[in-house]
């Protein structure tokens, strides 16, 4: 089993270095994890996009203001909770999440060379129980620090 | 497809959180990956470590310095080839391993409760084979740059 990991890990990282070189031009390859999330919930908090990602809110916290430098997001006070920040993305983020959707999928179709449509599917069932697995350990975790 | 590499990142950044929880007091979380390669690789330069991780060289120059400055690698120019750096684990590096490979072998366990031995056996040949893409796809783009 820890194969595994391993291997998660590896194509993982293996994507991360694929979307840098296909998306490196457009945005920094650390910060492509930020562009699903930021498009797709316009206007989360810091925290939230933290708890999304399972990030620390430190590494989350620099992300951000290294994207807001470089124009990719805007950064606004909560009118409802002064305490919060809301995070938007601008159109230089936006502009960029066709080709990361297309980056994404060329990846996937390049991972799923020679897997059989039923493979898949029984790949991908037993992935989403251990992804469920994952998110309850951590979940249980932050019960425990409460 | 897209929701296999959603869940795969969820899972390796899980496991990230959960390995800061339990080995954090050890080592700092960002370098628990190394603790595997440099232990059990002693001797490897900064390169090699940098493609058997599929990470760019300047992240893991940033993190051996890190773990230099902590004391738990020593770093030693190749006598044979002086524009090498051979990179070893310490002795506090080493007391590390058995700890980190307890934790590795709990989240393997946790993630993989209520999934049978044959969907696990059907899930890990189907993973190896996307782990093996992964890796033809990066060994390509570096073909590319040579």
């Amino acid at each position: 089993m820890p194969t595994t990991m391993k291997s998660i890990n590896t194509i993982h990282r293996c994507q991360t270095i694929f979307r840098s070189e296909r998306l490196g031009a457009e945005i920094c390859g650390a910060h492509h994890l930020f562009v699903f999330s930021i498009c797709n919930n316009p206007g989360s908090t810091q925290e939230e996009l933290a708890k999304k990602l399972y990030l620390n809110k430190s590494t989350v916290a620099r992300a951000l203001a290294s994207l807001e430098n470089g124009g990719y997001v805007t950064r606004k006070i909560n009118p409802n909770d002064k305490r919060q920040t809301l995070v938007y993305p601008t159109e230089k983020m936006t502009a960029i999440l066709p080709k990361a959707r297309a980056v994404a999928k060329a990846w996937n179709a390049l991972i799923s060379n020679g897997i059989s449509e039923s493979e898949l599917a029984a790949f991908q069932s037993v992935l989403a129980k251990m992804e469920e697995n994952a998110r309850a350990v951590i979940a249980g975790l932050e019960d425990c620090e409460k």
